[in-house]
């Protein structure tokens, strides 16, 4: 593992790594923003962010303005890539598949399976990584944006006992149902629709053994709303089984990292308070 | 006049507009973040920001998190682009000399004379332009980064009575003996150094007819603060005059939009002061 970035950021500091994944078979980079807290030496929780489509570690370190709101909270913030990278990855040239577009799974169809395995990365092999080299305390959450979003509701949804919470911009609830998500889950989980519904979180919800506090914002005027992310069948899933959440409509807030940023502080406020609910 | 981007921010709209410029024959990209006071149709005060070396409108919008405090304070920010753009501009092929790299005064030399006009086009034209088509009171402060620090703090010495407060992040303070200033003002005002004192930042205050509210924020890890910054020859000059400068250093950090973002939130909030203080 080598450090090839850092800088100091509202009293902490923001650091990318890059490091050897096993699971996924390459080099991978993660953004570590870690809070004045863990500089000296305390340990603190960490929240997940799970990116969108064709993004790095990069959009959100760079973009969301979560630093301040982690510094203030004593959070450390771990930003994976969206997907595995390199020369001997499988890849496709559209934007919605291959590099950039992992889905937060583990592909089980060629040339998918051999490195694409987004969530044994991010749930098992990058968790022990950051709690080994880093000071926490081993407390976790987790909250993405669009596909991360839907990373981040299955991911917590598929591991019950994992995370304290979870929370999500603008996320697609309902891939099994979406053409993002139907195109993806084609390829990386074959044409048998049975196995989708286990990585589609309104799917999920049916079945949760757990009531997590559950935070979702949607911009009204996100160019993919009606054709991509609708919320609505969320709810109504959350609804039927009387799952907890918390669904805020933005009039005006398109998919970008504008909306992000402006609501980015409550995200984590939110977790703060789950995560220290849960010591 | 045309506007290419709008998203939602903090309560306001982060716009970027595009509009021909006649003092730099060339069309020229805009930032402009209105905060929810102008949405209401109040008149606010317009703070410009300038940008570094290579940067166009959009780093400073996506990565400064100056949103949240312009909404709060209520200022309209403006942030062109750093130096005239197109085909038929002059360029060079290094990153400080040509497009991205306008250093905020106007060329008298071939072949940058035809378009590399910055000072005019950010002290009247942007500025009327401006006033025209937005809801401003004709208040207005000044502030930047590297390059655009230079760029804030000379044009607010060179245009008593136009600005009412300057601050910058990481100047550029003496050009006339660093490297990037010395191939700049070479290129753009000719080897004869007796033009250079007027566009150095250094040399004007000896001579300011006015005592504007100054701040300077510097990192101590910045890569370049003792090549091309140099804040303590800003220090004596302000010191054998007896000019005001708040100059701070900060142990840790860089040159990165990660120590603007850290601070942006005191620039703007001396900036409202001061505006307020002209009401």
């Amino acid at each position: 593992m080598e450090r090839v970035e850092q800088h100091a950021s509202f009293g902490g500091r923001q650091e990318v790594w890059r490091h050897e994944s096993r699971t996924l078979g390459c080099t991978m980079k993660v953004g570590i923003y870690l809070p004045p807290a863990a500089l000296r030496g305390e340990r603190c929780p960490v929240v997940y962010w799970l990116s969108g489509l064709t993004c790095t570690e990069q959009n959100f370190i760079t973009k969301a303005g979560a630093q301040q709101h982690a510094a203030q909270h004593g959070l450390i913030v771990v930003v994976p890539d969206t997907s595995p990278r390199g020369d001997g990855v499988a890849d496709d040239p559209s934007y919605d598949l291959g590099q950039g577009a992992g889905f937060y799974l583990n592909a089980t169809q060629a040339p998918w399976a051999a490195h694409f395995r987004m969530e044994d990365y991010v749930v098992h092999e990058l968790s022990a990584w950051v709690e080994q080299h880093f000071p926490t305390n081993a407390r976790r959450s987790i909250f993405g944006h669009s596909m991360g979003g839907h990373g981040a509701l299955t991911l917590a949804l598929r591991h019950p006992g994992r995370y304290a919470s979870v929370s999500a911009f603008s996320p697609i609830v309902a891939p099994s149902q979406v053409p993002w998500g139907r195109k993806a889950f084609a390829a990386y989980l074959g044409e048998d629709q049975g196995a989708w519904a286990a990585h589609d979180a309104v799917s999920l919800i049916a079945t949760a053994s757990e009531r997590l506090p559950l935070l979702v914002d949607q911009g009204e005027a996100d160019e993919f709303l009606a054709t991509q992310l609708k919320p609505e069948l969320l709810q109504a899933a959350c609804d039927a089984v009387g799952h907890p959440l918390t669904l805020r409509m933005h009039p005006g807030h398109d998919h970008s990292y504008y909306f992000i940023a402006s609501f980015i502080g409550e995200h984590l406020a939110f977790h703060a308070d789950a995560l220290k609910a849960r010591a």
